[in-house]
C-alpha cells in the first residue's frame, strides 16, 4: 500500500454546532440534524457550504429513512448542494469528518459541512440493540446472539483474567468521564458518580455493568471545514486538522490476530500523528472512544499510552483524569456526554475544537494546543483518528 | 457556494471487475462484494489498494449487516486498509466513486478501490420494496404508502397528461435497453423484447408496467482508481475521470420546484461537463439511470439532450438507440443489465471504462472517447454524474 502526503490544501475547522445529547421525545432525526447543521453554519460565519458529509448508522433501521444527505441538506436550507451519507458503524461521525477533510483537501470544495446525527429513542420499531449489532459480523456474531454489551463483556472478562484489574480500576474511568461532564451543558448526564454507585451498578452482560457502558441517546453535531484561503477570509483560522487516518480490522473478535490488542487503533493513531508530524507526548488531550470502560483501556494501550495490560491503571493513578498528564473524554466522553452512535465522532471533533479555541468553559484543558480524537466502529474494526491543532 | 477546480491530481481508472447481475441464490452479499473487488484488483495489476469506498443501500434492511467497508476489506484480503460505506439511496454506487475520486485527488491515497454491492434476493426478511422506499421521504411519502413504482407512476402519468406520448414511446426505451444487453455477458436479461411484449406487460403501479421498470437484482462491481504516477507505473493510463459532480434536490416530489424537471440532473450534468471542459455534443454515450422509462426521459431532458416534453421521442426516433447520435444504456442499463441498487452506479462506471478501452465486445460503441455516466438517488434527490474519457 502506497500513500502520499503531498498536501494540496490545509483544512480548517471554521464552525461548530451541536444539540444537547439526550432523549429528545419532541424532536425527530431531521429536527436534530437540521438544528446542529444550522448552528454550525452560523458559528462559521453564515456562508452556505458547498457539500454535506453526513454520518449516521441507524436511520434505516430505526427511522426507516435512508438518503439523509440530500434530505438534511434540503431541510437545513441548502437544497442543491453535494451531499452523501457515510457509515462505518459507531465511527460514522468521524468517517464523515474524514470524507469532508478529503473533499476540501482535493480542491473540489472550499467549504464543507460535516454532520453526525442519530435518533435512538422513540424509534419506529424499538430495535436499537439489534440495529447496533449490525456493526458486528452478522453471520458469526449477531447470528449467535452477541450484542455489543456482550462483545465487550468477552473482552473485559478476558482482560481481567490476563491482567488482574479490580472493578475499582474500571469504575475510575466511568467516574472520570462523569466528572468531566459536570461542566458540559450539552452532556446527557451532568452529575458526578461515586465509586460505590459504579460498583453497585446493575449487570448488563457480565462483567459489563451499566456504569461500564455509554448510554444510547439522540444527538447531532456539526462542523464546517474550510480551506486556508476561505478560513482566512472568514477570520477563522484558529483550529486546523493536522492529521487524519483510518485503519480497519476484522469485524469479528474471533478473527482478530490478538483479542486484547486493537491493531486498528495502533495503526490509525500512528498514521494520524505522523501526518501531523507530532509525537504522542505532544498530545494535550485525547477524546477516546469510551463506549465501554474496557474499550478506553484497550484504546489507550494500543495508542501507545500504556504497555499492554497496564492501561487499567491510568484512571486510578490520575493520568487520564482532569488535570492529569493526558486528560481523556474532557467533556464527558461517550459515557457521560452520551453516545448517539453515528453522531459521536462529530461531537468529539466539536469538543476538540472548543478546547483548542479555549472555549470549553468549565471543561477547559489549560493550554490545550494539540488534540487527538478517535472514533471506533464495532469492537475495533474501523478506527478513525484525527489530530486537531490550535494555530 | 464557492467551489475550486484547482487540480492536484488526475484520477485514472486502472482496473475494473464485476459479477454477473442476477439472482444469486448461492451467494451472500459478502461473497458478491469480495468477488467483484478481487476481480478489479487483478484487472488493475494486482496491487493492494490503500482504501475502499463501498456503495450499498440495503445491507442493514435486508442482510442485517452494516459496517460493510471494514468487513469486505478484510474478507477480500485487504485487512487494515481505510474503508467506509457511502450511501445516497440508489446513487450509492456513484457516490462511492465520487468519494474514491476525492480520496485520490486529495493526495491522501494513490490507489483506491471503489465497490458497489447489493443483495436484494433471498433476504433475511424479504422487505426489499420497503427498504427501497427509504430513499423517499419517510414522513410524507413512504408513510402514506408510496413505493418507488408508485412515485414514478405519478411522474409518468403527469408527463403523459402534459405532453401526450403514447405507450409505444415508453416501450421504445425498454426495447433499446434490452437489445443492448444481448451482447453483455454480465447482464441479467439478455433477450430482446418486442413492442408487443412491452404493451402487454402487467401493471405494477398504473401507468408503470413491468416493462417500464428495472428489475431488483443481486450484483457487485468494482473499479480501481489511481493517480497519474501510479497509473503510468501500472501501464494503465487508458481511462481518466475528467469530471465529477454531485447535486441534490428535495426527496419528496411535492417539494420539487417543478414536478417534471429534474433540477439536480441539470446541475450535476452541467458541472461535470464543465469540470471536464466538454460540451454535451462531445459525449459519445450516456449511461442514463433508467430505473423507470419515465426517468430516462426526464433525465435526457434535464441533461439538455431534448427540450422539455420532447424527450419521449428520442428512442422511437433512433437518437438514443444503438448506432444513434447519443447511445444510452449501452450494455443494457438498469432495465436489462439489472439494478442491484447500491451497486448500479459502479456497474455504469465499469461499463463506461470498458467502452473507452474498446473492450465492450458486442456492445461496443464505435470510436467511444467520451462517456457520461449518471446515477440517481430516489426520484431525483441525489444525482451523481461523471465524465470519463479515453486518453
Amino acid at each position: 500500500m502506497v500513500t502520499s502526503r503531498q498536501d494540496c490544501r490545509t483544512v480548517y475547522v471554521v464552525g461548530v454546532g451541536q444539540v444537547p445529547v439526550g432523549e429528545h421525545w419532541d424532536k425527530s432525526l431531521r429536527d436534530l440534524a437540521v438544528a446542529a447543521l444550522r448552528a454550525a453554519v452560523a458559528d462559521g460565519g453564515g456562508e452556505a457550504p458547498g457539500a454535506l458529509m453526513l454520518g449516521n448508522m441507524l436511520g434505516s433501521t430505526l427511522s426507516e429513512q435512508q438518503h439523509l444527505g440530500a434530505l438534511i441538506a434540503d431541510w437545513a436550507g441548502f437544497r442543491g448542494i453535494e451531499a452523501a451519507s457515510v457509515e462505518s458503524a459507531c465511527s460514522s461521525g468521524a468517517a464523515a469528518l474524514r470524507q469532508g477533510y478529503l473533499a476540501v483537501k482535493s480542491g473540489e470544495h472550499r467549504l464543507v459541512a460535516v454532520l453526525g446525527a442519530e435518533k435512538m429513542t422513540d424509534s419506529v420499531n424499538g430495535l436499537a440493540t439489534a440495529g447496533l449489532a449490525m456493526a458486528a459480523d452478522a453471520e458469526s456474531e449477531a447470528a449467535i446472539g452477541l450484542s455489543f454489551p456482550a462483545i465487550n463483556a468477552l473482552l473485559m472478562r478476558r482482560y481481567m483474567h490476563e491482567y488482574g484489574p479490580e472493578r475499582e480500576d474500571f469504575a475510575a474511568f466511568a467516574m472520570s468521564s462523569h466528572a468531566n461532564a459536570v461542566g458540559n451543558p450539552n452532556a446527557m448526564f451532568r452529575k458526578a458518580v461515586s465509586q460505590k454507585a459504579c460498583l453497585l451498578a446493575p449487570t448488563i452482560a457480565d462483567p459489563v455493568t451499566l456504569m461500564d457502558s455509554a448510554p444510547m441517546a439522540d444527538g447531532a453535531a456539526a462542523l464546517i471545514l474550510a480551506d486556508a484561503e476561505t478560513a482566512a477570509r472568514l477570520g477563522r483560522t484558529g483550529v486546523r486538522i493536522a492529521g487524519s487516518a483510518v485503519a480497519t480490522d476484522s469485524l469479528a473478535l474471533q478473527d482478530r490476530n490478538e483479542l486484547l490488542y486493537l491493531e486498528a487503533v495502533a495503526a490509525s493513531t500512528e498514521r494520524a500523528l505522523a501526518a501531523a508530524n507530532r509525537s504522542r507526548e505532544d498530545v494535550d488531550f485525547f477524546e477516546v472512544h469510551d463506549a465501554f470502560t474496557i474499550m478506553s483501556i484497550l484504546s489507550l494501550e494500543a495508542a501507545g499510552y500504556a504497555p499492554r495490560g497496564e492501561g487499567f491503571r491510568l484512571a486510578q493513578e490520575g493520568v487520564v483524569v482532569r488535570g492529569g498528564r493526558l486528560p481523556i473524554c474532557t467533556m464527558g466522553g461517550l459515557k457521560a456526554r452520551g453516545h448517539p452512535v453515528g453522531a459521536t465522532g462529530v461531537y468529539q471533533a466539536v469538543e476538540a475544537a472548543l478546547q483548542l479555541r479555549g472555549a470549553a468553559g468549565d471543561c477547559q484543558v489549560e493550554g490545550a494546543r494539540v488534540g487527538l480524537i478517535q472514533n471506533i466502529g464495532g469492537s475495533g474494526a474501523t478506527v478513525v483518528t484525527h489530530v486537531l491543532e490550535a494555530e
